[in-house]
């Protein structure tokens, strides 16, 4: 199957039957998260497995009690940076001019350059930052998972503060950003399983633009308009 | 290939050749770009595809002048929603209810408690979250093209207030989030081609967890430390 074909079949599992994954797909979809793009190529995130079901039952009560949470095979927790320091992003562009045999200094006037812009930007901007580079890993995953046939659930739904707080996140400069429990649909207890998958139509989604839409001439139509689309 | 495979193939192409990529393999990666899921399937985001010239050649002065803008074949601009309104939601919604043949007030309950949270976080939150979500299905643009062998290059490189004024996207409650050229790559040209992927070690990437190592418990270490890696 292409990954058009996965991304067709796979959906948010809303019922999990507690099966386990193989290790090795397991390992697989780390590997996947792992090879993802990430601004600089600093990677600011990380991935916890979670397969304790002790640790699961606590991390389902600060989910709204999301079921795939202790039903699943394993739970991903995403978790950013807090906040990209000098000894940070110095620790890995160091390693990556090793791995790369290259001398450190290579990196110095681009780390400035990043550095100096982050800098202006704030905490708060530079944790929403990290958590974006996180979403593009997150993907990854999902895409990982749909093409070795497991189901997936990805899960924005939970109190990232108390999961910070469990996991203990906070004191390693970390936050929780994403969920994906891994496993396997209970299909006949998952009312989402037989839905139609609807996405925004190509119409809507995709616009193309030339020098004449843009600001200096005249106004693109850019509004959103679903209700055309609407089968009424 | 496997999308594994196809993630250690990519790179972020730093030189590209000007080559065009077939009309059948663009629509392939924009569909599979579509299929991204999202957060409540709210898909708060848009691509807009530009192959003009002289608008990449606007673009490329706002996004300091990495040639990939004017060699690619087509440069993906994501843009995601500036805020969640009601009235934005409540389309999506209804147009997927339809889809569905439910009816709209199926969504109702469920409307409310996310427009409830979302107000309370406020419309910079809102936009990083939505922006969030179109880095997910900026993920599957980049994975897509790497299953074409289609080159392509993640761009947070440029200025995005210039850019949402040149695409006429303040107006329509849009913000750009993050670029893609697609194209193919001119090796000899290219810096970056030859050198080694180097990505976090999994030993880092990848920690599991148990209760014994949640919060009540004994303190996990996860700092961070990539210097036991480093090839001296």
């Amino acid at each position: 199957m292409s990954l058009l074909e996965d991304l067709q079949w796979r959906y948010a599992t809303k019922k999990m039957n507690g099966a386990k994954i193989p290790p090795e797909k397991l390992d697989y979809i780390l590997e996947a998260t792992r090879m993802a793009p990430s601004s600089s190529g600093l990677q600011p995130y990380k991935v916890i497995v979670i397969s304790d079901p002790a640790l699961l039952e606590k991390i389902k009560g600060i989910a709204y009690n999301q079921t795939q949470i202790t039903d699943c095979s394993h739970l991903l927790v995403f978790a950013a940076w807090d906040s990209y320091s000098g000894e940070r992003v110095t620790q890995v562009f160091n390693y990556m001019m090793d791995e790369r045999g290259l001398p450190h200094s290579n990196m110095d006037a681009y780390k400035q350059t990043i550095l100096g812009l982050y800098e202006t930007k704030g905490t708060e901007w530079q944790a929403h930052h990290a958590a974006k580079q996180s979403y593009i890993a997150f993907a990854m995953a999902i895409a990982a998972a749909a093409e070795q046939k497991v189901d997936a659930t990805p899960i924005e739904g939970f109190l990232p503060e108390k999961l910070d707080e469990l996991l203990n996140l906070r004191d390693s400069g970390y936050h929780s950003t994403v969920l994906l429990p891994l496993g396997y649909r209970e299909a006949g207890q998952d009312w989402l399983v037989n839905m139609k998958k609807v996405r925004m139509p190509k119409e809507l989604f995709v616009t193309e633009m030339t020098l004449a839409d843009a600001a200096d001439n005249q106004e693109a139509p850019m509004e959103m308009n679903l209700d055309a689309f609407t089968q009424k």
